[in-house]
């Protein structure tokens, strides 16, 4: 997979495509990050991304030349990558979608920076706009690093079984159960009996019913779509009558 | 106010913390940003941080000591900051959330990075749980960046106003309406004509409808809270009857 991205602040990318995960798999080569600034594009000599926008009000407006112009040079082959757009109005971004974009062979990656973008760049230009969530970022860089963290740690061979995650929360469609290790007792603050009982029936029942206590108590919502073995069924009738 | 992350890859923090309004802020002294590396706060030898869960299965653990004793280390004026723990499991991270944070004067954030983490160290050492959606990321860190940078841009003076965004979508509490600068026509690709009028009265009317539109289209879900004026309730109607 070949992921570019497009962004006015290329020195932010650094630290994260340069550690961990994305340095592995860039050494494996099953992933090329490259980070571009738009900049370069810029048709007039001042090298001008931005301008006021018509109608007037307050705040710049990217212009679409350098967009265009940046895209068309990177997909020089002829084949037009999907070309997703950060922004808060985009799509939610969830692990169906990340599972979804690592089918790709190609991503582009069009990050703003506070400035609004021309519409004509989200009608003609991009094919997907993502939002990583109901808040407000100074840019698009970091809600395209996340993504772009979550799409390739799904690509094969990415994860070694040393930096598989001891489990998946959304994966599983329900939260983890609680994790302990050593030490046993640490500052008189105990690790439960039944994990150290070594009865792994009954460890596999405690963390069973954990899991879906903690999807009760704090993620109610993700319940609606599990379905439920006749166990979990009782325990969390339990839970609803308050008796668990 | 101050901020410190304990993390395994402080790498991964310098490219983000050392651009844009994150720098700015810093050489401004509004904020203090640093990252340490939990590892040396170890208490073996081979300066282990993570361990096997007890019960067993895949994965590792994050051991207590380290955190804790970090978190005592960086907090030795007695006062013990908010110590915000970066999992998918934790309270949807919104603007809300980034207000309320902005009001801190210490904020630590604990990132492990694909390990699971003791309960203990939910239970005794975190005072909140984030989670910036429902995906799966390698580590904390991502998630980390993505909190502070939305916290940081609220404090005073940290966007000047070259920085300040074109329409913060969330604090109208509607999604955009379209921004269009020069050029007029793009490779035939026009600005619509209202927006070269100069009507202001007209223009802001097109502006309200076509946020309201998008709003309406896009997130529904953001309509409920809004109380919209008479001229806004007319045009809804208007969207919802396939009129507009």
């Amino acid at each position: 997979m070949n992921i570019h991205v497009l962004s006015l602040f290329p020195e932010m990318f650094t630290g994260v495509f340069g550690s961990s995960i994305l340095k592995k798999a860039q050494e494996k080569e099953t992933v090329g990050l490259s980070v571009t600034d738009f900049r370069e594009y810029a048709v007039n000599k001042h090298a001008q991304v931005d301008d006021y926008p018509y109608g007037g009000g307050a705040g710049m407006v990217l212009k679409p030349e350098p967009l265009f112009n940046a895209v068309e040079a990177l997909s020089k082959d002829g084949k037009k990558p999907r070309v997703i757009l950060m922004c808060p109005q985009g799509e939610r971004f969830t692990q169906k979608k990340a599972e979804e974009l690592a089918k790709e062979e190609d991503l582009l990656f069009l990050c703003g920076h506070y400035e609004g973008y021309d519409e004509r760049i989200r009608e003609h230009l991009v094919t997907d706009e993502l939002s990583i969530g109901d808040f407000v970022l100074t840019g698009g860089e970091l809600a395209a690093m996340t993504i772009i963290d979550s799409v390739v740690r799904l690509l094969p061979g990415v994860l070694g079984n040393d930096d598989s995650p001891i489990l998946d929360s959304f994966s599983t469609g329900m939260l983890e159960h609680p994790h302990y290790t050593r030490p046993a007792d640490f500052r008189g603050m105990k690790v439960p009996d039944v994990l150290l009982s070594g009865n792994h029936a009954k460890i596999e029942q405690w963390r069973m019913e954990q899991s879906l206590k903690r999807t009760f108590e704090r993620r109610p919502d993700l319940l609606v779509d599990i379905e439920l073995s006749k166990e979990q069924k009782t325990y969390l009738e339990k839970l609803k009558n308050g008796k668990a």
